[in-house]
């Protein structure tokens, strides 16, 4: 086995939590200490957040300059924004540093898409310094993107492509519960959709990821949500929804390409969901048809996908990189 | 769009004539001759052979070193056997003249399985020539061994992974056909396959990848074939097969790790097989199960394959490659 990566983690929520667990049990990762701005969390030790013996002693700091004082990690795993905007400025000096950066930043899958200038100033600064920058996760980062241009690896032709997930929000943790709107009215949920605080963050990115990689000019995206609304009184762990109330959200992104609509992503994540899955259909030579039944568990696959990358950016060229640039995914 | 990228195929079969014919209609790729030792192609005109109209004056020569004197290409499209030991001295004065290699040998889908000093020394004259060597297709080189390794990048763990693949050879050229063993009786079957004259190439080389992806020592690694029996008689576009006579074959490798068969491929290929189908179960975290409805079509599938392969060998270090060293599989 070769010399042992160091990570930092940024951002401790859930998923910050969750990942630092997961890599704690990896013997090619030594966590050196974590970053976050909640104040009820700088200063506390890693060891008692995640109450795993092995990491007691590496201390969560209020800042990237104050964590490096102590030890610089090869790379970190980031995990606290949606939006690639409100990601840059911790991105930024991160890149500088020369320090690889694994985010689960939902737009940064495809920064290209939203923000064109800062993803290629990114970009240059991360080639600059040797840094690799990648999004990823289970969605956006594999299951309605990176699986099926996959899959397009054996397609002579692909005209369409098209892909459906079903997600029982119900086994996953608090803040996906919270945000898809549960216990909302469905016009609530309506109305913060339209106002862009509500949603699944990424859709958008992910298809524009497989047009990438299609190399297809598409027009006409558009991108529609509306609240899935409960037809029971329903109660999770962590919240309880009324019926009639929104208990989710169906979201849908579509783009035409030489005038029809070719690329269809169609997103279901609401409590108690019967039936979860995920699905791919390839129109073209031969025809493709996937399913994974039951679908990929979020919350665990995200971390899961974030440690694994890590385990592959390392020896890829420095820049901004998308999922598809490197080599196909494996478990590490 | 890039310059162009010179082809030239490597075995006159069904398979090279189906990689020239998908070849032919890429905007990337130019063609400038073809490689055959049966005495009946040599000096044919490849638009002749393959009725396509913008091959035309390109040649198929009895060796490299005439095709070379004509028009040296970038990369080869190999397609003329399915060992690597018999494939070798068509392999090395490629790899020698700098001249890529993407070939659908079946036992180059891992080499090192049975012949690691071969593949050591291949490997070392491709790195000294810059020249990349890579075995691919559909079975093996995606289905059995690429896909359920991609599976793996959102595992948090893996234990066991066992695939399926049933094919229907009712709808697959020729030379497959006869290969499964259709006509024989099933003992001359099982007698041929012991011999190692009949079976399916490359179910090893999948689970060796596999196994040296999820980086297991396996044991016990074993491959049984029988023959499937026809209950009704059957007629092909090429064959009859009465009823009682070898159908086809099913054919099963598996490997323990740690002490357990954590690793099986289990393959049927027959004619008339009925919902043929691909399917994969991963044990581990999350548990993935994912089936390709009616599978991942053959013939078809495999030349596609092996051209989008080439539109992402040349970026890749010099050298014997694996599928899973190269980018995430993309249709080109
Ligand atoms: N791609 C995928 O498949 C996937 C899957 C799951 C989650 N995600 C995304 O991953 C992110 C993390 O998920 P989560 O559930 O853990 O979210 P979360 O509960 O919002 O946790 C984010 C953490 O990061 C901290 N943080 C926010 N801005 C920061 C900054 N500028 N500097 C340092 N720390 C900062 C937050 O502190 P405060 O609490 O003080 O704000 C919080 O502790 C979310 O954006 C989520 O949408 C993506
Ligand atoms: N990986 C996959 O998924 C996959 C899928 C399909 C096929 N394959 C493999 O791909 C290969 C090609 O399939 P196919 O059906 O086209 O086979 P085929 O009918 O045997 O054709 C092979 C061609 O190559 C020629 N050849 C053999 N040795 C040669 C040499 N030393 N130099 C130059 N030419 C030579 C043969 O000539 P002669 O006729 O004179 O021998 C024949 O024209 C087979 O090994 C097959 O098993 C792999």
């Amino acid at each position: 086995m070769s010399k042992k990566i160091k990570v930092a983690q940024y951002g401790l929520g859930p998923i910050g939590i969750e990942s630092l667990k997961l890599a704690a049990s990896k013997s090619w990762i030594e966590i050196v200490g974590g970053i976050d701005i909640d104040p009820n969390k700088v200063g506390k030790d890693l060891g008692e957040i995640t109450k795993i013996e092995n990491l007691k002693g590496r201390l969560v700091y209020r800042s990237l300059d104050e964590l490096i004082a102590g030890n610089k990690p090869d790379v970190v795993f980031h995990t606290t924004v949606s939006k690639f905007k409100a990601a840059y400025d911790q991105l930024e000096p991160l890149a500088r540093h020369g320090i690889s950066v694994v985010s689960t930043c939902e737009e940064l899958l495809y920064p290209q898409l939203l923000n064109a200038d800062l993803a290629a100033r990114l970009d240059k600064i991360a080639r600059d310094n040797h840094s690799r920058i990648i999004g990823t996760g289970v969605n956006p980062g594999f299951v309605m993107d990176v699986l099926p241009v996959c899959m397009t690896g054996v397609s002579r032709d692909v005209r369409e492509i098209h892909v459906q997930r079903v997600v029982n929000a119900s086994t996953r943790r608090e803040p996906l519960q919270r945000k898809i709107g549960s216990g909302w009215t469905p016009e609530e949920f309506r109305q913060r959709f339209k106002e862009g605080k509500a949603g699944h963050a990424g859709l958008k990115e992910s298809l524009a990821l497989i047009a990438h990689c299609m190399n297809w000019k598409y027009t006409d995206l558009t991108e529609v949500g509306d609240a899935m609304v409960a037809d029971a009184d329903i109660k999770t762990q962590f919240l309880e929804v009324k019926k009639g109330q929104c208990c989710g959200l169906h979201q849908r992104a579509e783009a035409k390409v030489n005038g029809k609509v070719a690329l269809t992503l169609d997103l279901k994540m609401y409590l108690d969901a019967k039936n979860p899955h995920d699905a791919i259909q390839i129109e073209g030579e031969p025809p493709l048809d996937v399913v994974v039944n039951g679908g990929v568990a979020g919350d665990h696959a995200t971390v899961a996908a974030l440690i694994n990358t890590a385990g592959r950016i390392q020896k890829a060229p420095a820049g901004l990189l998308l999922m598809t640039d490197l080599p196909v995914p494996v478990w590490r």
